[in-house]
C-alpha cells in the first residue's frame, strides 16, 4: 500500500496469517451444529481456535465465548452483571473515560435506577484511593478498561482487583480489554477479571468477530445475550461466524510477532516529535501501550490537521473513531487537557507494517501542516 | 466438492461471487467511522451493500440495520418491540413453530410477566380464525416467521397484517424472514411487516451477517440492541462486519439468478422420492419454498439415517440444525406428526449447486438405507 496508515487502534489491516486462514474456511462451509462431515470440520475449527484465544489470555477454551465484537462483549458483560446483581446492589463503578460501548450501556442502566460512580483517570492514572473510598459503599461490580483507546494509558487492573478484594465488597470484575489485547501482557486478565471483552479487528484479525473471557464460576450463572439455539454454552446463540474466527484464532498467533518492531517504529516516532520545532504536548501515561500516541498543539483543530495529511494518504484520527462521527469523548478532558487542547490533539496509533520510514514522513507532513496552520 | 451437500437451511456454500466481493473487501481496511480515505472506502462499501439489500426487501437502504445474523435480529426485534409496546400491552402473538432465536426470546417475556398465545401452524397453515379471534383481546406486537425452517412452509404474512388491521389493535409484526429470504416473493416483507429478520448465510453469504428490516416510523423508538459507538442509525453499535457485509450484498443479487434451478431439482427429488418402494410421508405444506423437503419414515430414526448417508458422504439433516445438537424443537409435532413420526423425519435441503445427478445418488442411497435399517 502507498498509504500511510496509522490508525491501528481504530481498526488493522487483516494478517498476512489470518487472511489465509479466512480463505481456507471458506470451504469449510458447514454449520457447526451440523452432525455431517462438513459440519464437524466447521465445529473443529471453532474448536481450535477457542484454543488459541484461551491461549492468548491463559485461560481455559471454555472460558472463551465469541461474539461479534467488542462492542457485544461489552454490551453482554454490562447488562448480564447489571441483571446478575441487581439484588445484592444496584450500585456500579468504573471510570470516567470508558469506550462508548460501555459507558453508553451503564448510562442507560443508570436511568433504570443504578447508581454509577466514576473513577477518575486523570493523567492516564486510575485513582486507587477514589476507588478504595467508593468501594467502601459496596458495587454490584467494577468495569475498568484495559487500555484508553485515546490515550494508549494501561489501567491498573491488578490494583483494583486488589481493592476490590480489601473492601470485601464481593464486587465483581469486568474489563474492556479490547485496546490492550496482546499489546500488554495478559496474564492480567484470568488472574484479576470475571469478565473481560477483546475484539479481533484491533490485532489483525477481520471486523465483527470478538469474545467475552467469562470466569468458569460466571458462566453458568450469567444471562445469555442473545437466545436461540444454545450456542456458546448457551450464552450466545447464533450460527457461528467461522471465517471470523478462524482468522481471529491466526491473529492471536501472529500479532505477538509484531510487537518488538510496533515499540521501536513507536519509539522512534516520539524521538521525532520532540526533535521538531512544534510545541507539541505529548499527552504520555506513565504506564502506556506502545501503539498508541495522543498529542496536542494548541491553536488548531484536530479535523483540520487530519484533512491536510489526507491530501498526503496520510491516515490518522481526531480520537476515537469507534464513535462513528459523533465528535469528541471527553476522555482527553478527563486526562486533565483543557477543552481547547483536546480538540487540538490527534491520535497516531501504530501497527504491523509501520515502519520508520513511514514515520519520518508523517512527522514531516505533521509538522509541515501545523507550520502552516498556524501561520 | 465430492461431497453431496444437501443441507443448505442449516448453511450454504458461499456464493463465487459474495467470496469475490469479501476477497476484495479484505484490501479496504479501514473503519467505516474513519474519516479518512480508507475509512471512506469501507463506508462507501456500507453503503452500497445497504441499497442492494435493501433492493431485495423492496424497502429504503435507511430501513436496514446490519446486524450479526439471524438470531441477533430475531432477538433485537422482539425484545425491542417488547420494551416498545409494554405499557401498551404484555401480550405477544406468536406460532407454535418458530424458529428458537423467536421462540426463546418469547419464552423469557413469558417469564417475566408478558402472556404469550401460540397460534396452531398444523399442516403447515397458520390458523388464522385463531389468529383473528385472540387478536380480538390486543396485542403488543405479532412474530410469525415467513417460511418454516424444518418444513419448508410458508406462513401467510399477508393474511396476518390483514387480521391486525381488521382488529384495530395496533399490533406491530415481526417476521422471521431467515428462511424465506428470496426464496419467495419478497415484497410481502416492506408491505406487511414493521420489522423483518434476515440472515447473509442461508442465501450464499458468510456466516455473522444479518440484517433487520426496520420500516421508518419505528426506527426512531426502537430501543438499541447493542450501545456504544452509535453505528447503525443508532440501533446497533460496532465496527461494521465490512468484509461480511460486502458479500452479503453480492449474494443478494446473485442468490435469485440461481432459484429455477433450485426448484428443478428440488421437484425432481419429490418425483424420484414418489415412485421409490419406500413408504415415505413427504410432509409438503399447501404453500411452500422449493428449497425444504421433510420426509417421515416410521420405525426408523432419523439419526441413523444420518449416519448411513454419512459414509457415502452425503449431508442432509434430522431437523434445524441452528439448534445446536440440542434436538427435537417440536415444530414436527406443531406440524401434525406423530412423535414417532417426527423422530424418523430427515431435512433435505437444496441449493446453489445441486444437480439431478447428485438427486439422483441421494436418493438411491437413502432408500437403501432405509430398507437395510427396516429389515
Amino acid at each position: 500500500m502507498n498509504q500511510l496508515y496509522f490508525d491501528h487502534a481504530a481498526t488493522t489491516v487483516v494478517l498476512e496469517s489470518a487472511r489465509k486462514a479466512a480463505i481456507e474456511a471458506f470451504d469449510v462451509y458447514g454449520n457447526p451444529s451440523s452432525v455431517h462431515s462438513t459440519g464437524i470440520a466447521a465445529k473443529k475449527i471453532i474448536d481450535n481456535a477457542r484454543k488459541a484465544v484461551a491461549a492468548s489470555l491463559y485461560c481455559k477454551p471454555e472460558e472463551i465465548i465469541f461474539t461479534s465484537g467488542g462492542s457485544e462483549s461489552n454490551n453482554q458483560a454490562i447488562y448480564g452483571l447489571a441483571k446478575l446483581r441487581a439484588r445484592r446492589s444496584k450500585r456500579i463503578i468504573t471510570t470516567d473515560s470508558e469506550h462508548p460501548s460501555v459507558a453508553n450501556p451503564v448510562n442507560s442502566l443508570a436511568e433504570s435506577g443504578f447508581e454509577v460512580v466514576r473513577i477518575s483517570t486523570k493523567g492516564g492514572r486510575l485513582d486507587l484511593q477514589q476507588l478504595e473510598r467508593e468501594l467502601e459503599s459496596g458495587a454490584a461490580f467494577v468495569s475498568v478498561m484495559l487500555v484508553n483507546n485515546e490515550t494508549g494509558a494501561i489501567y491498573d487492573i491488578e490494583s483494583v482487583k486488589r481493592a476490590i478484594d480489601k473492601s470485601g465488597c464481593g464486587a465483581l470484575l469486568h474489563c474492556d480489554a479490547v485496546q490492550g489485547f496482546l499489546k500488554t501482557d495478559m496474564r492480567i486478565i484470568s488472574k484479576c477479571c470475571d469478565l473481560a471483552s477483546i475484539s479481533a479487528h484491533k490485532i489483525g484479525g477481520m471486523k465483527g468477530v470478538g469474545a467475552l473471557y467469562c470466569k468458569q464460576g460466571i458462566i453458568k450463572n450469567l444471562a445469555p445475550f442473545i437466545r436461540g439455539g444454545g450456542q456458546e454454552n448457551g450464552l450466545r446463540s447464533g450460527t457461528e461466524n467461522v471465517i471470523g474466527i478462524a482468522a481471529f484464532a491466526a491473529a492471536c498467533a501472529e500479532y505477538p510477532k509484531h510487537r518488538d518492531e510496533i515499540s521501536s517504529v513507536y519509539n522512534y516516532a516520539i524521538e521525532l516529535i520532540k526533535q521538531s520545532d512544534i510545541d507539541f504536548t505529548i499527552n504520555l501515561p506513565e504506564k502506556r501501550v506502545e501503539t498508541i500516541l495522543s498529542l496536542s498543539v494548541s491553536g488548531v483543530k484536530s479535523e483540520v490537521v487530519l484533512n491536510c495529511l489526507v491530501l498526503h494518504d496520510i491516515c490518522i484520527s481526531a480520537g476515537s473513531a469507534c464513535s462513528a462521527r459523533k465528535g469528541r469523548s471527553g476522555t482527553l478532558e478527563a486526562f486533565g487537557l483543557s477543552k481547547e487542547l483536546a480538540d487540538g490533539t490527534v491520535r497516531i496509533s501504530f501497527g504491523v507494517g509501520n515502519t520508520k520510514e513511514q514515520v519520518e514522513f508523517l512527522v514531516e507532513k505533521l509538522v509541515e501542516a501545523i507550520k502552516r496552520l498556524k501561520k
